[in-house]
């Protein structure tokens, strides 16, 4: 197959764009970040920039879907390395919770864009996590159906992931001073464990 | 004390406006009305529509934040009606989470919005109506802390209510076509009994 240089650069445009977006934003704070920052931070001129993308909004959103598809890719690299035999499911929930906390805390990206979640849309990226994680979480339990006879586990993924996702990102973006990580995982371990056992066939 | 008519008239013109607001998006859809719309409907000419609202997304952040207020007046009036002796836990969160869904689907104004739920910022919204169930749910708990000796309870409530309440908005706006009310409600009472009885001090 030949290879494509004229789409390869596009790509390649874009993504350091999308870098530099980032970067301008961690280094500037959201509100300052202007399209000239960022053209100046990749090394682009700002015609090039407009080509790509309409505005600094779509830049924002091209971001939060890179996060997105991040956060994911380091979810599943994390769950591949679970000894599910091992786990209970409540290790499993407390487990992959942390992690998430953990990491999105480390990301300073994600923690700029969190001081606005207020005015940002974040309903996009919700729908690409929960169908992500509502195949995985599917897959396993068809798989561990023995163990976990469930019949109406649709909606019990269904109110775990969206509930589990809210809670998390409130938490992680307007947080609250009273809630330690520890314990707010706690209760959602409750919270999944509990719905997951009430769904039982007896 | 002597009236302000000035005020008066001011807010008596703002409410008009808000409700003209709320039948042109219904009559016309959110994304085709037009400030000339509202102020045709509510027979107000449209200089002064703009000494009160800045732009059309200032009239539907209004329009917004006066449905919140209305749904939370009419929850905590359906809760007053409640026999609070003569009902369990879980027959208190079936009854509310199902009249809620049936209050905001019998709301056209409502409907219309959650249309377009994917593009409105809908945090601020959420943040009041979580700030006063909590304040309720905390009331109500105290009250019953011997049935229900929870000591953790400011945790549970938060994720309680941020995971049912992403859930119902996610349920009312998008819509999952294989998931009923009734199985919906089912699952969010086994989650909300199922945290609070894990909580209980033993």
């Amino acid at each position: 197959m030949r290879r494509k240089p004229q789409q390869l650069r596009s790509r390649e445009m874009v993504d350091r764009l999308i870098d530099a977006t980032g970067k301008v934003i961690v280094a500037r704070g959201l509100e300052y970040a202007t399209t000239n920052h960022i053209a100046e931070e990749a090394g682009v001129n700002i015609a090039s920039l407009y080509h790509y993308f309409g505005n600094k909004e779509e830049m924002i959103e091209a971001l939060q879907d890179r996060l997105t598809q991040d956060l994911l890719q380091t979810l599943v690299g994390h769950a591949a390395g679970y000894d599910l035999k091992a786990l209970s499911m409540r290790d499993i929930a407390e487990t992959s919770i942390l992690f998430t906390l953990q990491s999105l805390r480390a990301d300073p990206v994600f923690m700029e864009l969190s001081r606005h979640w207020s005015r940002l849309s974040l309903q996009r990226s919700m729908a690409v996590i929960e169908q992500h994680l509502l195949q995985l979480c599917t897959d396993y339990f068809r798989q561990h159906f023995r163990t976990y006879p469930i019949e109406d586990m649709h909606i019990r993924l269904y109110v775990l992931l969206n509930g589990a996702m809210a809670t998390v990102a409130r938490h992680l973006c307007e947080g609250s001073p009273v809630i330690r990580d520890r314990e707010l995982v706690t209760v959602l371990a409750d919270m999944i464990v509990g719905v997951l056992e009430k769904g039982m066939i007896e």
